[in-house]
């Protein structure tokens, strides 16, 4: 029960933190922190999570994450099913509290968005389907290229949580303006629901792309990271 | 007594590297450091302080910290009042010296807020005085989350400078706009009282709320982080 | 084999995250992340690579890199050849790639430069050959005195990739307006043959330079940071 | 002799790297690095080289830096006046290259400043002379508290590099407005001479008070810092 609750909020924090960013200070009038500060927002949750509760539950706080590890044989297929529960309704807590906050200026709507991922007319530098799609596989591999290599036991021990944390971060400087980024379903869901519609029904793309991209690093890193001579 | 000056300097350093870059640096023309610069200088302060007096006095900088650690059985109850003591003048005294920098130039005007902060009409961004207690609350229970993780026995040694004191950046990037970010009563206090009026009156708040916050957060993580199988 | 595999790879996510980051998120209206967010991603690309395949290929990613190591003794070179086919395959892909990705964008303009490096007329701040001549030679030979430095034995073991990331950030800080910034004769092909003209002719430049440079890197590291007394 | 070889590189690394972003990234437009940028760069200057060579010199790159360490009892005071040499000697090489480099480009003025040090009229936000004296002073005290307690035995081993580093990033996010942040006599220097006129006259001050800092800080670090119950 413990490593669920970990994980709960673990996810938690990944929503308030990086989505609550965006949010609330990204656009703030002549000093907001940009797409940067957001980046460095989503990226210092998993890092600063990652040395707090990675002792606990390993700190997925993402389903394409869990399934990623599960493939790679490194996470136990029955466990699947209650870590992304758990994710999920952490990330959906998340959004509730931030929607609370948020609330608490009278300037909020949230029809502006919320932080959620989109596609074609609700990307946010407009780009297609395909493009969101690629953009999404992509990074969730490499995401868990970084997550099983820097893990392995040949890396440098201790140092995980900076390389998977400011990996987020980067996959974030690249891929905000494509989807808003996701490569983490639950992300995606926390804070969807509070704003329904398209927000919804451009779901799928956040559940399907993150978690083949997960699953193909997997099976990528098995290919080039088994120990060799 | 060595600790107590530890306490001392370490707060004093928080407070002239957080608040004095946002006095001074943060709206600076054309090339400011903007929200995203004044939340890498708090992290900062308490990254290097920590790997510099951490093992004198722990490197608490912050009564919301020494409570929370008193809390969760990790600091003697004993100790707390000097260690607040010594943090909250710290705090002041770093006030008064960035007052005397600040004065260095013609324009400065201490009414403009000196990184004092606030709730509703003295909000960043006009947040209600409940989502300033919301915010407060939530941000420092998972700052004693993150401060009581990356120093579990069981998380990787030396690496908990840099969790907590980029959990502090974190914490910054989010909650800016809200209440100009405490979760520290000594850091609020050592500003407030050179503005005196509205700071000093809504200074109850960034004691109440961090304390409680990091309370909550030591028996969150004594429920999910103790030792299971 | 595996270590192809994993410079492959690792190249592909240095253009992908480096240019990538460049080409579609660094002038995005209001929010984007400037040349200081670029110079982040770079530097990400590696540190992360470095702790994700560092154990399986040493990481250069980087034809300069390999030349500067084989310099210093610690490469072979007999691999010299297929690593930097490798890695200037990676790079070619990753550009395809992002091709495709930024292709989703109907705004998208390849001939707006795609993150090319140049010089003159093709300098982003018209910085004349020289300028861009000197900067590549001295930028390439301090990125491999520190990846020579920080991977020495006497230096703390585990560091590596922090040093060695931030420092292509640093560079980066200093160099992007001067020639978009290279020091990687492959991550500069990589984008070039996209763009092809004035691209694929100043090309040389963004081979010579970090090879020259690089060399000296190693030779100056030999001079001062041999053992001695 | 190899000591004071580093010593000389990493000094022109810290003046290249620092100086060099400010003079050529920071005010770039629309998408220029800004003050913040220029706070990683110079850190980030300290950071890589404190990995590359402080096994061979220590990687002070700062005359106030070896006063402090000899004073307190960590530096031997016969190395002082050739430590101090070589670093004056990197930072005006470094000075010379970024003059070349910038040179290249027709815009260039170095009467604008070339990133030297000042106070009253030279003070980028116009700060008078008592609070540039006050803020280097403290700067560098603290400067030099970071860099004895990240180096003391009890503090975790191998982190120093990032401390100190990180250190130099914050002290330029707060003082960049005042003095345009020296800490270092060195590089003040090292611009200066190619500048001429007051960045010559008001050099005094950025040799006296840093000196004067760093000696307060060693001071300071024994008497809280000495080993106790």
């Amino acid at each position: 029960m413990k490593q669920y609750g970990a994980e709960f909020l673990g996810t938690f924090w990944l929503v308030l933190g990086g989505c609550g960013s965006a949010v609330l200070a990204a656009a703030f009038p002549n000093v907001g922190i940009g797409l940067l500060g957001v980046s460095f927002a989503f990226g210092l949750t998993v890092l600063t999570m990652a040395f707090a509760i990675g002792h606990i539950s390993g700190c997925h706080l993402n389903p394409a994450v869990s399934v990623g590890l599960c493939v790679a044989g490194r996470f136990p297929a029955a466990k699947l099913g209650p870590y992304i529960v758990a994710q999920v309704l952490g990330a959906i807590a998340a959004g509730g509290v931030l929607y609370v906050i948020a609330s608490g200026n009278p300037a909020f709507d949230v029809s502006a968005g919320f932080a959620s991922n989109g596609f074609a007319e609700h990307s946010p530098g407009g780009y297609s389907m395909v493009a969101a799609l690629v953009t999404e596989v992509v990074m969730t591999m490499f995401f868990l290229l970084i997550i099983l290599g820097a893990t392995d036991k040949r890396a440098p021990a201790g140092f995980a949580p900076i390389a998977i944390g400011l990996g987020l971060t980067l996959i974030h400087l690249v891929s905000i303006p494509v989807t808003n980024t996701s490569v983490n379903p639950a992300r995606s869901t926390g804070v969807a629901v509070f704003v329904g519609g398209w927000a919804i029904s451009q779901l799928w793309l956040f559940w399907v792309a993150p978690i083949i991209g997960g699953a193909i690093g997997a099976v990528v890193y098995k290919a080039i990271g088994e120990e060799s001579a």
